[in-house]
């Protein structure tokens, strides 16, 4: 089987990973060093439906993986032009690889990168995808109510929306991959080679709490928690993202089947995940404090959560869990790395209170 | 009060309707005329933010109503570039007007054109915007589950997401009027002079079943009726699509709040109507044949349908029905301009099963 990856992000601004990151080409040559297996590379944006097409004629994928999209929260809401990129480039680049399908792969399955986010916080249990709703006597089984919660979020309920439909009318077949948090940077994959290492973000606009918290405790800066904590979302290990993908693509969806995965293993609030990074850290002798911050973001501090996720787990996904030896590793890396951290990329400037922001590098405390 | 009107559409491809109809300006002008009031006219594109913001800026609206979108399911259909060019217009227009509100003019109250056709077809009662679910023990008042048909109805789809987030973030006030399949031409307004007169389109890209129908009973053209015709809408009297315009801005909503009032009043099925024309066409001795065509669309032809439409006749909305006066008219006006009537313009030559279409002019039968 050929899996089709599609593009990626550059960075702006030159925030940029913590651990070096090899180029592309440096780390498909290094994947052949490794494994005797050649990937394929196409350069190309989604955005251009000629280039696109021409891979799909050439290559006529059996499986199109879809990650090519703006991928932050913070960087859709910098102000009008990033938002308006933001949805344009990820709404028209997925319409793009919808139409491509149709015209010239339309066995190919599409697995398209979704996130838990389009569905923010409601007071009922999450449902994978679709929820049977009784109502006045009747019932059906209808998309699950979305709420997303930035510009980004949207636009891959946008994406989810347009998917189904084009399953629906031309019989596509797709899977959303509805994601929680990613953490980790280690797979069976990239321990092989240390070219072969991936992203370490803490900055404010690519990082992630969990990252941005080990990262803070190893330079010995407060843990900022963004409001009252009780956020609460789910979580995935590296290694089990990379499983879900390879377990999508190996259970192929039915004619005109649109499948919805909820992709995490494990709920944390970021209380509870600060606590972990404190508790851990204390095993490297660091003192970590905690400060809570007022939350840049618009969201409930406070809500119940509770998301289904079973469809992967029946496939047959073996959930690596968050647990001390997980957060010692990535800890350690941050300490190992320490040297590198650049403390002014680390604090909010994006407010989803205001339609302009400059992104700025903060002093340190 | 002054009300904006943003823009509108030209039409491609030498489609025009039944009326000739005056220019914008001449339009303006004659209201002047009748009326002594002066519309103040900005002719400008959504997707210009800078010449938009600067309206917002000059004008100070207390009202935004937002009509300026790409209008026609099967024009969206066509092919990939029709589909991508709705998206983006409908999608970042809006993202426009709703920064443009933000920065220039935050109290002011957004009434947007959405539509009755993002619903689909439920099995279940649809309700004004939110549905209170009951699940598992549990529940919540949530956005709709909406399953929008066709790239154009997919466009609202988003802008209605994009805006409630937007009511979240920046407190705006915004109404999504959720409306039906409009008939009718007159209004107490356009009946005071001939140059007032609105549009009345009956061709497969922009015209409506009922105009069809009506067109085509005055030519003895046959009755096209799309699949089995059991399919069930909301119609609304143009009359009253104006006073629902004028009832959301009347009653303005409070800071932050996201209203969706379904824009309506009676609901029938294709072929309800359709016996409705042939029965009215032979009191002016015309004998109508219906001829059901393959549906060029993919949509449930037989399906449970019953929308709730309150929230606009507690406002004070007085409905005008579509009963026999109406129908007469409609007819009526098709056979005044019968020799200006295209039969080349009927037939549907875009089909939704297919990536690719050419919209061609048809020979008559």
């Amino acid at each position: 089987m050929r899996i089709l990856i599609l593009g990626g992000f550059d960075l702006e601004r030159g925030f940029s990973s913590l651990l070096p990151i090899c180029t592309l080409h440096e780390r498909v040559a290094a994947w052949k060093e490794v494994s005797g297996r050649q990937i394929q590379l196409y350069i190309g944006d989604t955005m251009d439906y000629e280039a696109l097409a021409a891979v799909f004629q050439d290559v006529q994928p059996e499986a199109v993986v879809h990650f090519a999209e703006q991928r932050s929260a913070p960087y859709s809401m910098i102000d009008r032009k990033h938002a308006v990129f933001t949805q344009t480039n990820n709404v028209v680049g997925t319409l793009n690889v919808l139409y491509a399908m149709k015209e010239f792969a339309p066995d190919c399955h599409l697995v398209k990168l979704g996130t838990m986010g389009e569905y923010g916080t409601p007071n009922i249990d999450i449902e994978e995808g679709f929820i049977e709703i009784h109502h006045k006597g009747r019932s059906d089984v209808l998309p699950f109510p979305k709420q997303p919660s930035s510009f980004y979020h949207l636009s891959k309920t946008h994406d989810s929306q347009n998917i189904m439909f084009c399953c629906k009318i031309w019989g596509l077949r797709a899977t959303d991959l509805n994601q929680g948090v990613v953490y980790g940077v280690e797979t069976d994959e990239t321990m092989q080679d240390a070219r072969l290492a991936t992203r370490f973000d803490y900055d404010q606009i690519y990082g992630t709490a969990l990252n941005r918290f080990c990262v803070q405790a190893a330079v010995a800066y407060p843990l900022t928690v963004y409001g009252k904590g009780q956020q609460t979302r789910g979580y995935i290990n590296l290694r089990d993202t990379i499983r879900c993908i390879e377990l999508a693509i190996t259970s192929r969806p039915g004619e005109g089947e649109y499948r919805v995965f909820t992709q995490f293993t494990e709920q944390f609030s970021l209380v509870e995940l600060v606590e972990m990074v404190v508790r851990q850290s204390q095993r490297f002798g660091l003192e970590a404090q905690v400060k809570h911050l007022p939350n840049p973001r618009v969201e409930a501090e406070q809500h119940y959560y509770n998301a289904a996720h079973t469809r992967l787990i029946e496939l047959g996904l073996e959930p690596h869990l968050l647990n001390e030896t997980v957060l010692e590793s990535l800890i350690g890396l941050a300490i190992k790395h320490r040297e590198h951290i650049d403390r002014n990329l680390i604090l909010p400037t994006v407010n989803w209170r205001m339609a302009k922001n400059e992104v700025s590098r903060t002093s340190s405390r």
